[in-house]
């Protein structure tokens, strides 16, 4: 026999001080791992979706993902605003281009700031006063090539350019950390002010502290990027686990 | 100009060492929050996908997500194995059935355990030798009396049921502390040997501490006896925050 209270109930302004949405490839193995171990979630919760999304990681392939980006981002909180939206592919990013996802985000939450791993990383680049690049891509080099106009068009200059030719995003998941350390030592190169390490499937925020301290220069990854640039967007401290150039910079300057 | 590197490139074993997927109602704001809050991130990887669900949760709109739930299980890491699969909707396990949600989810992931609030909330009464039970739900009447047949046909007596008649999950959602606790204390019963606060849009396992203290029973959640459940299947430790007495009783008995 149920019985319905009467009683005088009160809401929270907010279920939590603020929300992040996160648009991830069902086939997305990391990026979830690496925002639950470096947000804050007391101040924080991060919700997500995915979109069906078929290996080979083409150009092609990627783009497919277009219309699906909207569709799903509608699905995270119906009705409730995210503070922001990220979308966590960096190759669909730099392929569909940042204001084509953005549109499509915006279409289905119109007040979030939306966040690319390839805009973060520019503005990553951009705060550590980073002209010249070195990159580390995993994928199929058709695909990696579109990345250097990106980045020109963002005034970056990349030096070098070594791609793994990897065509199935779970396997680039599944690099382990001697891989990743030697590929990116391999990709480095001495004209390059900070190498950059892009995709959000692999595993790599937790080699940048051994990887600065062996290259000497800032390491940027597609999540460590998007993790900094969406806590000083919302005026949170950066994360303290795998501390970093970018992580630290803020904090040392004072900004927020 | 992109060079392919050729290296000799090495994989781990599994990406993280136990895999969790979520199957969620797109208006769940609660259930990775309270999972972010308490699980290990170095050992457990959590993937979420999101199920379209229309409010008032009456049960035919409950039922209405049945077909999705598969569909959605097969978008979290298409081809990896998950050891967990939570499907994260206490109302709609005992209007559908566990069996039939647990059927929909193993045609998508054959080797996981899936897991139903509802099922959680029984092995966790059944753990602390519970017979007798209060009952509190935020359901409309019509919805809520469905979960005494449930818990009866489970061995468990509901001797008390409140419930709140909300039909909008995202008003349950947002019940600030005081209400949350003010209606707990409304529904228990004194023949009952423990309270379960049923629904995992509540954010309740943050009270749960204060009410075990003032009621001096065993308080239970949805989300509370998932993540209780899943880390006892799991084999690690239950978490130390807001530790209660089902988080408590594995590492006193020295089980796992």
């Amino acid at each position: 026999m149920v019985k319905q209270l009467n009683l005088t109930l009160s809401l929270r302004n907010r279920t939590v001080p603020a929300r992040i949405g996160l648009i991830l490839l069902e086939t997305d193995h990391t990026t979830e791992l690496e925002f639950a171990r470096h947000m804050p979630h007391d101040l924080v919760g991060v919700y997500a979706n995915r979109i069906p999304y078929a290996n080979p990681t083409t150009p092609d392939n990627l783009k497919r993902m277009t219309p699906m980006i909207g569709e799903r981002a509608a699905q995270i909180l119906p009705e409730a605003d995210l503070d922001v939206v990220y979308y966590g592919c960096t190759s669909a990013s730099f392929v569909i281009g940042d204001d084509l996802v953005a549109e499509n985000i915006r279409a289905a939450k119109p007040t979030s700031i939306v966040v690319t791993p390839t805009l973060a990383a520019v503005a990553a680049c951009q705060h550590l006063a980073v002209s010249n690049l070195a990159v580390l891509t995993p994928y199929l080099a058709e695909t990696s090539a579109l990345l250097d106009p990106y980045m020109a068009s963002n005034g970056l200059c990349v030096v070098s350019h070594a791609c793994l030719g990897i065509e199935d995003d779970r396997i680039m998941a599944a690099l382990d950390d001697k891989s990743l350390i030697k590929a990116a030592e391999a990709a480095d190169h001495p004209e390059a002010d900070a190498l950059f390490i892009s995709c959000t499937a692999l595993r790599a925020i937790e080699v940048v502290p051994i990887l600065e301290a062996r290259l000497g220069k800032p390491v940027i990854t597609s999540n460590q990027a998007a993790i900094w640039y969406i806590l000083r967007h919302l005026g949170l401290p950066q994360p303290t686990r795998n501390a970093c150039d970018l992580f630290r910079t803020l904090s040392e300057l004072g900004q927020h």
